[in-house]
């Protein structure tokens, strides 16, 4: 099994800028924390980063991957074209956020990513991503 | 370290009617299953269900536990006071739900409880619980 | 054939406050009234009335009636569990109301109850329960 | 004592189209059982079926019934003239739908009629109206 | 110069129904004091009422009229069709109520009329009629 | 018979500025023309501009007229202070106002002032005037 | 095949008055431009117009052909009967503009005909009918 | 006179969790000011706190005293039937809340239960509830 | 300790006019109350009432008290600048009124002044304003 | 005559992935009638396919054509950046959709592109193309 | 060339409370900045503060200057009068704020001045009203 | 000194197009201009435009500014995750518009980007970039 895991927009300065901040935890720690969690589910992760809408869509529409976890970082909130990709594709995807965006400003409370997702996570940091794409396994294994 | 797990109203129905629709997993079953993934933990859950607001509520302001694990059911829409004791009683809680109710109604999509929650997890049936336990431990660890 | 009555909160004050307003008819006037009504029909009926919102969620849970007939009250508008609940068990259910509820405040106008009800009748009065009670009859018999 | 029966816009199709949807029964038949049900409570009804909001409008003014029992159809949602009518030749009045809008498109869950109503009865298919009238009549005697 | 007079739905009911109410005045008294109006300023009038959208419309298209003076009455606030014939003919027109629409319910308060109206007269009763017109007569004379 | 007319904020401008928009009418040839139809009314005419909201409500609170004619400029949308200055006097008030102000922008089309006055009359430039006058002597005298 | 062309109200005021805006081309021109591209086609085509929102139902209900191609004038934004009609009789339909309807006020951006269509063409002027009556004639064939 | 005073849900983790949040005064050093205030006015106070909205409807309903004061906490915004309560047994009722809760998020600052209260006290800690007592023990003599 | 009084537009009407409606207590009288009261609290008053929006910001700015008491009227709904003066002198203020806005039109329930006050008291008719100087004097003494 | 066609993003897709939901027919294949259409209309186009919003804005800012059809798919409802590029470069253009988008989810029948283009077609699959080609060609014309 | 400075309510309490808080500039300050850049722009600057929006509607009206810079302050988001005046003159005119108000409250976020003026400069501190005079001076000069 | 300036999407139409209408100065002497009046405040400029969202956000992640001047075009209505690229840096922004955008349609009055910038210039054409380029750099200096 494969999953594809899509990072939206400004995820890429994690941990980079203002570590007192995000924390010193980058994307690449990130990845590599994902790509652990993959070998002991025993699926593969094809990994990605990307701040152009049009790129994340050009990713999932090209992926031969079994599910999709994505990040759509700002682009939850604006992109139907995103989620007209996922539900395009056909393939289960999991949506997962570092913050609780239920928590937040009231613009960051409505998605267009959720209701082609099968899941979502949200708030836990980093491990939002390990989570996320536990339950995404399951769920294409049943 | 030990985790209040809170099931709200109609949560008790889960596999004695309708398995066909609901499956056969029954509210013991997830019980069970939340057992031994809290022993591999290695913490304790205090596990309670209700269809009364106020029994909620009154199970979270009198509990010895250290974080709080919540599937408010339909009160996640409609109770203030579910909110509120969450809030007075400052454990970090995480809310959870089978579906993902990011998909689904337009009135079930906003929560009272995710603002005072450090995350949240949906849609991965009673995996939902698994994922979210875990995140909580990791949550009140840190 | 059995069916569930349930009266919502406050419904216990009919009749006996302030009788000038809302007339002399004590509930206990109208379950007779509804007894009778169930005879002429040839079913029996199951009358409860609470103020609790989780107890009228549990007898609807817990009964083995064939139908469901519920006024209920200030619940109406604000209670998605007890949709949840009337939905989950598939019976069939009606709505009943005293007054015209389309006639009253907005906050009145709107009903988290009947988008599972079968059917819903309002502004007769006492004989809004014994209308309701006949279309359920006749709904559960098809 | 005498009422006022109106059909309103499509109604007129029942039965007559896509019988394996709306069933055999034809708005002639309904015509036939509210016939029966007026002489079983000893009461006339004059009964109309028009497209023409103006027409309903003009029946309503013209009438010298005691009551009216509407089917306002898609009038509905849209008519104030068909509503100031009715409160305008000051009779009671009694509206019914077949289906249960209130489950129905949020459009279909306003009505302009209700207000200026006594009751409503909605769900029961063609016993809407037998409901209905049964109501109106002992509203009328009171 | 000759104006088209437009009395709305139910305006005919006026005067022959609980005159204690709203008054003994009935639309030919109305008339008649328009037909006097007319004459003093020396103008011709052209008097309609009906409750039908289609006819008010019909009536519209067909005036040799040089201005339109019209209580739209319920269609004030539904109908985009006789906004949309009175733009049509180009006719300068004023909309006149017998009462205070904006002292009223919120849906008497939007006008789909206004905006194709030159002026508007409301809350003098049967006055607002002959102030109206000799409003018009002389944005005509303009 | 005294009747108050106030003229609201910026209504001082006309025909001294933008002559060629306005026309060359000035706010003294108006007030000339109310002079003259209410002397033909046999009425006489307290009349003030003021672009201070707080002198407005002075005006109608110590006024010893038996009516007030206003019309309310800017302030017509944004005073609940004046409206509360004529309900609280009690006496029969008229809105007018030189455009149809139904027919511009949405933030014009909301009065305050609208539902605590006998009627209103907008649209006819300075005539606008003359039939509120008119019709407020009726509603007086009535 | 036959097509049942529907032009609601004020469409026949097209081309005879103020020919300088709308154009010179009449009602009867546009007609007679179906029916040669009708004859084109290979199919019927049976038109009519009216005011009344009535008729326009009548004619849908009783009309024997196999599609319906309607310009619903201002009935496009108020007539749920019309939408009722049109689902009613479950002949595919497609609704035309001769104006972009998307880019003018905003309650003409809502239609509550769209629903029950298969297609709309809008803004081509006459050239919306004959190109709404090529795609309809396709979507009968399939 | 005797005053029944109700504390809604989570008030009893007052001065119990947090005191250097919610300072060290508990709800029994509350109601033991209380209790000297209804002294010193000649009164007797009967004093309940629930987090249970059925039971605070029941200690309404059944309550024998002559007033009510109420602080609902978080059923402040969401209960329509303790609305009703209130209203149903007729008694003059006074709400009050510890801090100004129109100062706070937006759904604080409607009130279900406001529009049934002769008055509102707010934002003045546990002096809310001495104001409160004394303005309603005014309002009852009266 | 000082404590400055104002009282908005329209409260100088006060038991002048309609003594049947609003009660023969004057603004006089309840002037004298409040002196009476702050006697007892040993605090002095300095009490100002004004129609003008601007007049009362220049008393927010230009006082030496050490706390504000206010009675908005019409400007409680209406003035960000009376607010931003109460804000801008950073003195406790406390906002009351006579009858309990948060029962009354929905306009009257949003207060642009509540966020900048510590407490709020109405519905208690004069007594509002004792019951709110003594709240604040508490608040200031805090 | 040259014409720039331009798909919008996930369009793609089309013919190649779950071709029993949305056909076997594929953008090359659309492609190829467009130019069959084209070519028998006496026109050139210029076609393109992009995920890109930015890129959509480059081709409409650099091409030659004379007119513009376009297919905005996802970004029809999101991209104020594409519609400033069509009213930027004055030509003129249409909207066109495979499905009826005002038949579809709420957030689907808001258009940012309608209102700077003369038509708009949607609903008749891939005719929709043609149809929207050949009504443009008489647009360019014109 | 003549530029009138409008400070509005408010705005006089500049560095004269709070200065940790508002920086110790005053308004006086300001005015001097403001008439050294007038006079290196060489125009001349009138400049006044008020807290009354009559006042200020009187300024705008009598003014002979070429040019209005206003700071309306709390004004900004509730006066209809202000705006009018400011159109009415027909004097190019710059709305400036030391915040940077689109970052603020919702309720800071709309302008009633916005739409009358040339342009807008805000949250420089007071460096907004020697930006906004540059470029008031530059509009002026076109 | 160093500022980072962003010209969004169509901007390189400026002058290029229908210079009757936007005027014949273009992009790149707008950028001439910036460069000289960067030289006159000592610092330098580093100019880009593009009309890709994701670049936008590439080159703020990218630069090594001291601060941000962006013209977000179209992106300004409808970006989150350019507003989060800017807020991630952490650098001190502003935002300028040739037009004033307040005085537009209503979706270009709210601005995604305005609540992460230290101020706003608007509607001022070319000079706007040079004002609010001498704006951030005081701010900057701070």
């Amino acid at each position: 099994m494969k999953i594809l895991v899509l990072h939206g927009p400004n995820l890429n300065l994690l941990g980079q800028r203002e570590p007192e901040i995000y924390g010193s935890m980058t994307l690449a720690d990130i990845n590599q924390k994902l790509l652990n969690k993959a070998e002991s589910l025993g699926v593969t992760v094809d990994i990605h980063q990307s701040n152009h809408e049009g790129e994340l869509i050009d990713l999932i529409q090209q992926t031969d991957a079994d599910g999709i976890l994505i990040n759509p970082g700002g682009y939850t909130h604006t992109s139907v074209a995103i989620r007209d990709a996922i539900s395009g594709v056909g393939l289960p995807a999991v949506e997962c956020h570092l913050s609780n965006i239920h928590a937040r400003e009231p613009f960051r409370q409505h998605s267009y990513i959720s209701p082609v997702c099968v899941g979502q996570v949200s708030g836990f940091g980093w491990r939002s991503y390990l989570l996320a794409l536990e339950g995404l396994v399951h769920r294409v294994n049943e």
